[in-house]
């Protein structure tokens, strides 16, 4: 009798223990009755499986549900129920639960915590794979690292995004093969499912594995030795490869300040706190660490400058570059040039583009380039994409997603997102940005008429003032704004003037929860 | 019977009548008197051929004097009269002269003051070929421009370095010709013969027409069309070619940047005054504009920053390297990172890097090792070197040239030269730097010991505190000298402490003509 086997007869066995029990209340329970005791007649409890404190049990047979958000708890019976998720023994236990019942006890799941204790951790080989999955994933094949959806500890992600961190190796490894063979469903947007099919089994156990050894709290980290091989050489600039994610110079100071540069482009609120007035980092529209080439790359930008930029009408040298993203779509303040917080980023810059000739433009520079819509670029429709498409992860509210402490979604709108200066804020650039890039892992599933679409939605939201903006809207609008087709600063929308002063607090004031 | 026969008859029947004159003086003749009148019996009256104002005469023929050095022209009156500078009209009258009145009419001709007419402007290729010589020379074959030495405005470089601006067409092909011939010395240090050597006479004829059509004080002016062929393109960082020197970005702002960082580099006190401490330019220590292959050229240190230096114990960014010039070697202080003039010559030497690859070290970077010398330096030997080499160009008191407000070799020593913290102070630093590129236009005249020795003597002068001492010369010489095995800083040298507050200033009272 194998393992799974057994743990299903003791799960049954345990559940008509219960029915068997005489005098079961008839009250309507609740989420905690269910959780502990189950309801009499149609399901046991699920703590008998899956732990008194929701720790999970069966030797990692039966998941930790401690914590898990309520949301997807409540998406799991459905699915249970519907047969689109398949599990024996769940299926029956789903049917025994209303939608009411269902709710009532992913609440109270939602709302548990329990201590975990790591698994073993796993030799080298494995480890390093499994944390390069984990933290990169693999770019080639469209692969996000684990972290980008599930947070920068794994925590969850969001209201669908479950946690994978304090999960078994064997439940993680599970669920990996069941994407894969269709036994779960896609997942939102069809993610997972998508995400599992290019994965090797191989890859999945090493993903599993290295997740189960993290121990709580603790941030999967980009695998990189001591010393590494690479060194810089001359490139192709339009077949660039950047340096191996897990490759850095030998030399001390180089290498922690390239680590400081990109710890601050991943997570620039919090390593460059004084000169971000929002809640974006710089990973948020060049992915991959910079390195996506369908994301404006970074290593791109840097053998340009500097350059005469239109939009200050001057030469501008890479550090004012980057200032500028620090002013607009960072809603801040420039960082000096000689602040830690900008050697550290143009260090972390400079060696992505080793090898790239200097003052030749690449081809991966700036976002590519969208076809033009067939239609008008329409809110309305666009609503409707930004529902089934962008909301799980940037949120309905369009807030994007705070979990346990930590930011795993930007914020498209609001007070927390780019202001009315950032390139991202006119249409045509978001659109080609979306049609390129999003979904994130899904990349290429919306349409060029969605990406217009959805990118009109989500630019037609108030934001932060442009910070060139000096009292008179209208002269604002003319002097920085009139020369793109599809922006819609000064505009009147749903009875706002987008950019005038108060439409945003008023929208703050009637939307309390943004800003995670 | 061609036109120089002609003015040959005509200046012999002119000093024959002189001849002829009864009842000259014979009192010690003047300079004025000489020129003028010359000495009865002896010498006929310069005017007579070169014009009552040292104008020149006969068409080009007879040169203009007025304002040439000095020192130069008693050196020539003593060729013409020795016979090394071959010369049927003025031996004899060299030979009429003895050393008193040589002295005498050099004086008086260097005093005066004589209005010109330039030449006629010659044709587009002519022009351009020209210009290009004159302002940039033939790097490729060791010919510096003539206004290297000759100055910014070709109005003479020093005492023994004439004026160029205001001669004839045809008087200067001569010279170069003769220069050629060995019809004139080679002048000092044999740089003028060693030049002329390397020109074919195409080349004569363009540098002398271009030369001759300038303006009293007009720039000579690299030629450069408003639009270029040349694109920035990958090239091979050991065995690379900068952009040519006419060549420029067609986008106007750019260029414009480009232009005013190469002024900046080119005459730094005046272009960046508010960051200039002494009277140095970048190109003083940096030849050929930046592209010097063997002086650390500008396109080499670009591609790779940011990186750590030891110099300041951190990771530098290329903007942190630059300032650092400006604090030691221009004895000044930073530009900021966004000031004009950083940002102008930050583009002037990215666009001198194009295409060269990010990160990789070219072999060109830093100046030319140079052996270790068989014997510890001399300040004595180095002292007879400099004499015989260096003061040509930097003056016997090593303070450099200043001609008609314009300065043409920079101080080695004293107020207005590096201070104690620049990396030229230290001998292997110069020996290296002196070995690969001195004297100008006459690169590997010197032996590994003599540039070892002269820089030994160079750098044991006094000069401006190194800006890192904070009142302990003990503990500044412990901290940021002791690693260098030729460092005077801190050493007694002629009864002076180096370095020592009081020092430079003592030095300076002590040879009020410093600083030019």
């Amino acid at each position: 009798m194998n393992a799974t086997n057994r743990t299903i007869m003791i799960a049954t066995a345990a559940a008509f223990a219960f029915l068997a029990t005489p005098g079961a209340s008839a009250r309507t329970p609740s989420g905690r009755d269910i959780y502990h005791n189950g309801i009499p007649g149609k399901v046991t409890g699920c703590a008998s499986c899956h732990g008194a404190k929701a720790e999970g049990g069966g030797g990692g047979q039966f998941p930790r549900l401690a914590g898990l958000p309520a949301k997807y708890v409540e998406m799991q019976i459905r699915d249970f129920r519907d047969g689109k998720r398949k599990n024996a023994i769940m299926a029956p236990m789903a049917k025994g639960l209303s939608d009411a019942d269902a709710k009532a006890v992913a609440g109270y799941i939602a709302g548990l915590k329990a201590p975990y204790t790591p698994g073993k951790v796993p030799a080298a080989q494995t480890r390093n794979a499994g944390a390069l999955l984990v933290t990169v994933g693999e770019p080639a094949k469209g692969v996000p690292g684990c972290a980008d959806c599930h947070g920068p500890t794994l925590q969850g992600g969001g209201p669908e995004i479950p946690p994978l961190a304090g999960h078994s190796e064997s439940y993680l490894l599970a669920q990996l093969k069941a994407y894969k063979s269709g036994d779960r469903p896609a997942g939102p947007v069809g993610l997972m499912g998508g995400v599992a099919a290019k994965l090797q089994e191989s890859q999945m156990q090493d993903a599993a594995a290295y997740i189960a050894s993290l121990k709580p709290g603790e941030s999967p980290r980009i695998p990189r030795p001591e010393r590494s091989h690479w060194k810089p050489h001359p490139q192709n600039p339009d077949n660039f490869a950047p340096p191996p994610v897990t490759a850095l110079p030998s030399q001390p100071q180089e290498r922690q300040m390239i680590l400081l540069g990109e710890r601050i482009y991943e997570n620039t609120p919090k390593y460059a706190s004084k000169y971000v007035g929002n809640k974006m980092s710089c990973r948020n529209c060049h992915l991959e660490r910079g390195r996506d080439a369908a994301s404006a790359p970074m290593w791109a930008a840097v053998p340009q400058y500097p350059k005469y930029r239109g939009k200050n009408k001057t030469v501008n040298t890479f550090v004012m570059r980057n200032q500028g993203c620090f002013r607009y779509s960072e809603n801040g303040k420039p960082p000096p040039a000689d602040s830690k917080v900008m050697v550290a980023l143009l260090t972390y810059m400079h060696w992505m583009a080793s090898g790239l000739p200097i003052g030749v433009k690449p081809k991966a520079a700036g976002y590519p380039k969208v076809d033009d819509p067939d239609k008008k670029p329409s809110r309305e429709r666009g609503k409707v994409v930004y529902a089934s498409h962008c909301a799980v992860c940037h949120g309905e509210d369009g807030q994007g997603h705070v979990v346990a402490g930590a930011r795993t979604f930007p914020p498209l709108w609001g007070p927390d997102s780019y202001n009315w200066g950032a390139g991202m804020h006119r249409v045509n650039t978001a659109a080609a940005f979306i049609h390129a890039n999003m979904p994130l892992g899904a990349a290429g599933s919306l349409t060029v008429q969605q990406a217009w679409d959805v990118a009109a939605w989500i630019d037609s939201h108030p934001r932060p003032q442009d910070p060139r903006y000096k009292g008179d809207l209208e002269q604002t609008r003319k002097q920085f704004h009139k020369n793109h087709p599809y922006d819609f600063y000064g505009e009147k929308v749903d009875g706002m003037i987008l950019g005038e002063p108060g439409t945003l607090e008023k929208w703050e004031h009637e939307h309390p929860s943004g800003g995670g």
